[in-house]
């Protein structure tokens, strides 16, 4: 009886050592292979030199643009090189807009004058064809152009100079309570009768580059041309408008809307082996302003997708689920593109297991930001420790990307951004400083490991 | 009877409320504080302007130099600017290494010849007047110049061409297995009878900046002349010796091994107000190379030490213990500076609760290293709660730095380093690419702030 009993315990011993071995060997085994990933990515991946060749042939990728249609054929052939199992467009039309001759910003006093650095706003309309010349208003915030009203705000143009709110671990934040000046800041003072708008540069640097991005005009408003400065020389322009309340800013620009033109998003997939019909999505836009290279915005992001993929399959990984990379077109100035691949989801009854976009630059990673799957955030959390030091140290709740969010609000997809160190993404964002030269190697290249560990994990676990 | 009992437990249940909410009071009280050393060193730091000043100033500050000599005065000046209760001088004997008239590397073929990117490095003592000539032995490691041996290396120069590892994610594991063709390369060449050595700069780049760094001669081999060379310059050396292994490199360099200088560690206080004999330390270390600025190496780790104890000061911090910054001489080319300071500590009987180093550059922070406090461990790693995200995600087991660690072999002070991003350090360490433009504003200043932060919980919390 009693040596029956210990048998038992003997026997259940045995069963738990076993268990527990398979389990903390299959651990091991995923670990390898995530270590795999990083190493073979840190010392051999190609997504730096991709990013140049982007960079270099197609700096400049603005929705409707040659640029784009250059890219979009690229990304295309590159894929189809790769030899994915599937790669094809989906149409998308787009709004097309040009930023024309090289805008002026010019300040008159006395004799002399000033050329201030400035870039036009997306969507603005063009000043008239000989230019605009006015007093200036200088202001902090929308309350203000509304206190000022009508009275001191008619006939002039409104310069928003309100500074870029620092004191935000995460920059983004900052970039969320300063953005409005522009997005909204025109339509505000058109409310109140300003001819046009210029606004500090959304920016974390202290140099003078500008930085351009889209607005949105409002329904209830006239149009006005509006035009980013750079920081310098909006402190430049504040510093003589206290001198001299009544100087004259010149403004020329001569951008256009033009038509709808066609365009598309870029997919390839990896076909799972498994679950053919389960897509694990990885993303970012295509499209990028047209002042620098878009190297951290967005074109680090496509090519860590396609570099994600790509190094599963130089790894020989066989997905369980069908891998799926997206290169969307139009996130900067309408997100057709992403309204576009929702859209064609529904409608092909698509089953995304999740949808993950990069699309914070290529620096060095810190967390990925999980929308939607709060039930298996416990689950995700799990999996922290499966990532390098300093590589991914949070896997928590957060937004999944511009071009992703449609998908989440269409079916539900939970989504998932990759989250990089945000410190110096706003000195380059739209700005003629986002080009290639400031794009770190090894910071671009772990980014494409942390999404390749990500998707593993994904296809190995659900969620 | 039960009346009494109910009472009793609502009297035990209001005190645990009371006690637990006190807690949470402090933690909230904590957390509050360090929020505010985050938000104003990211919005009002002056941490960047210091920084800035020190690489116009003094770019060049190896010891016994000038520049050093300066930088010694201009911090000394600055803490007393900041009324820091005791500011001090510690003197220090230090190696006085001159690199004398720009080295030359050239490659001589045919009537042709090609000027190699060279610095010479740290204690390399001067070829002959007129230069070396000599034919070049490429190796990637000591043993391949063993199995080589004397028939082959004698008479020759030797060229180490290891490329740096980089498939590790911490760009020190890579530094640490790779730089031993720097430090003891030349010697082993030596041994069989090498006329001098060149080695493959050690460095992450893929650029042509030469990193210099220091040798060591070992006692058993003659001295012979050492230098490194540019990336691209040694790849354009090893491409031409595969189509002509006979071709010869000429060297030219004019270094100086001096006598020693009388040079300084400086050091400033604020007085604890409970404990003023319990010393909590924060440093870096003053020296650097005579190449770039050292803006990273280490002029961001002295900057952020005096920063972290002026952030203190402004917020109107009073510390139970005292406070000290210390500025170490010659860490690049002797560790004078960190093994007197030790000695002094022991000798005037000293009571370091911690000592912290900033060495490894002004990037975004990622964790603090501690060594030699094992029983606190979990101590500290219940303060990471604290930081906010993306700053410090890991307090754990490490290395503590250069300059401190000759006090925790001296007397056991726990010590522990700031382990900020290291992707992109290896891409300037040592080199001319060291210059403040490549040092970023907020992450820079998100040092700082860690920094403050970790001093502010270990006054309050001890060890």
């Amino acid at each position: 009886m009693i040596f029956s009993r210990i048998i038992k315990i003997f026997l259940i011993a045995l069963l738990i050592f076993i268990a527990s071995s398979t389990v903390a060997q299959e651990k091991d085994n995923h670990s390898t292979f995530i270590n795999t990933i990083y190493k073979t990515t840190l010392a051999k991946g190609a997504t730096y030199e991709l990013l140049r060749e982007l960079c270099e042939k197609y700096p400049k990728r603005l929705s409707g643009s040659d640029g784009a249609a250059g890219a979009i054929e690229w990304t295309k052939k590159l894929m189809q090189e790769y030899e994915f199992d599937r790669v094809f467009l989906q149409d998308v039309m787009v709004p097309h807009w040009e930023r024309g001759e090289k805008e002026v910003a010019t300040i008159h006093y006395g004799d002399g004058k000033i050329d201030l650095s400035v870039l036009a706003l997306g969507r603005s309309i063009a000043t008239p064809s000989n230019g605009i010349s006015a007093e200036v208003v200088e202001v902090k915030s929308h309350d203000e152009v509304t206190e000022l009203g009508r009275e001191n705000i008619e006939g002039k143009i409104v310069f928003y100079n309100r500074p870029f709110s620092q004191e935000f671990v995460n920059t983004f934040r900052g970039y969320v309570a300063t953005v409005n000046q522009r997005s909204s800041g025109p339509s505000q003072a058109a409310r109140f009768g300003a001819v046009a708008v210029v606004i500090r540069s959304v920016s974390t640097g202290d140099d003078d580059h500008p930085h351009t991005g889209t607005l949105s005009y409002a329904n209830d408003a006239p149009q006005i041309p509006a035009a980013a400065l750079g920081v310098h020389s909006a402190e430049k322009l504040s510093t003589l408008l206290q001198k001299n309340p009544k100087l004259e800013l010149f403004l020329k620009f001569n951008c256009q809307n033009l038509p709808d033109a066609q365009s598309y998003n870029v997919v390839g997939e990896i076909k799972g082996s498994t679950n053919p019909d389960k897509i694990i999505m990885v993303g970012g836009h295509l499209d990028a302003w047209d002042t620098g290279h878009g190297a951290h915005d967005d074109g680090a992001g496509i090519m860590h997708s396609i570099s994600a993929l790509r190094t599963m399959q130089v790894l020989g990984y066989k997905p369980k689920n069908t891998l799926r990379v997206v290169m969307f077109i139009n996130e900067e100035n309408g997100l057709r593109g992403g309204k576009k691949y929702a859209e064609l989801a529904v409608q092909n009854k698509e089953n995304h297991i999740i949808a993950i976009e990069s699309d914070a630059g290529g620096f060095t990673p810190r967390a990925f930001g999980i929308k939607g799957a709060d039930s298996s955030l416990t689950k995700l959390q799990s999996w922290l420790t499966y990532f390098p030091d300093n590589t991914i140290s949070a896997l928590k709740k957060g937004y999944g990307g511009a071009d992703i969010n449609p998908l989440n609000k269409a079916d539900g997809t939970p989504t998932v951004g990759f989250i990089p160190d945000s410190q110096r993404y706003f000195d380059v964002h739209h700005s003629p400083a986002d080009v290639f030269a400031t794009v770190n190697r090894r910071e671009l290249e772990l980014g494409t490991a942390s999404l390749a560990a990500f998707i593993y994990l994904v296809d190995q676990f659900g969620l």
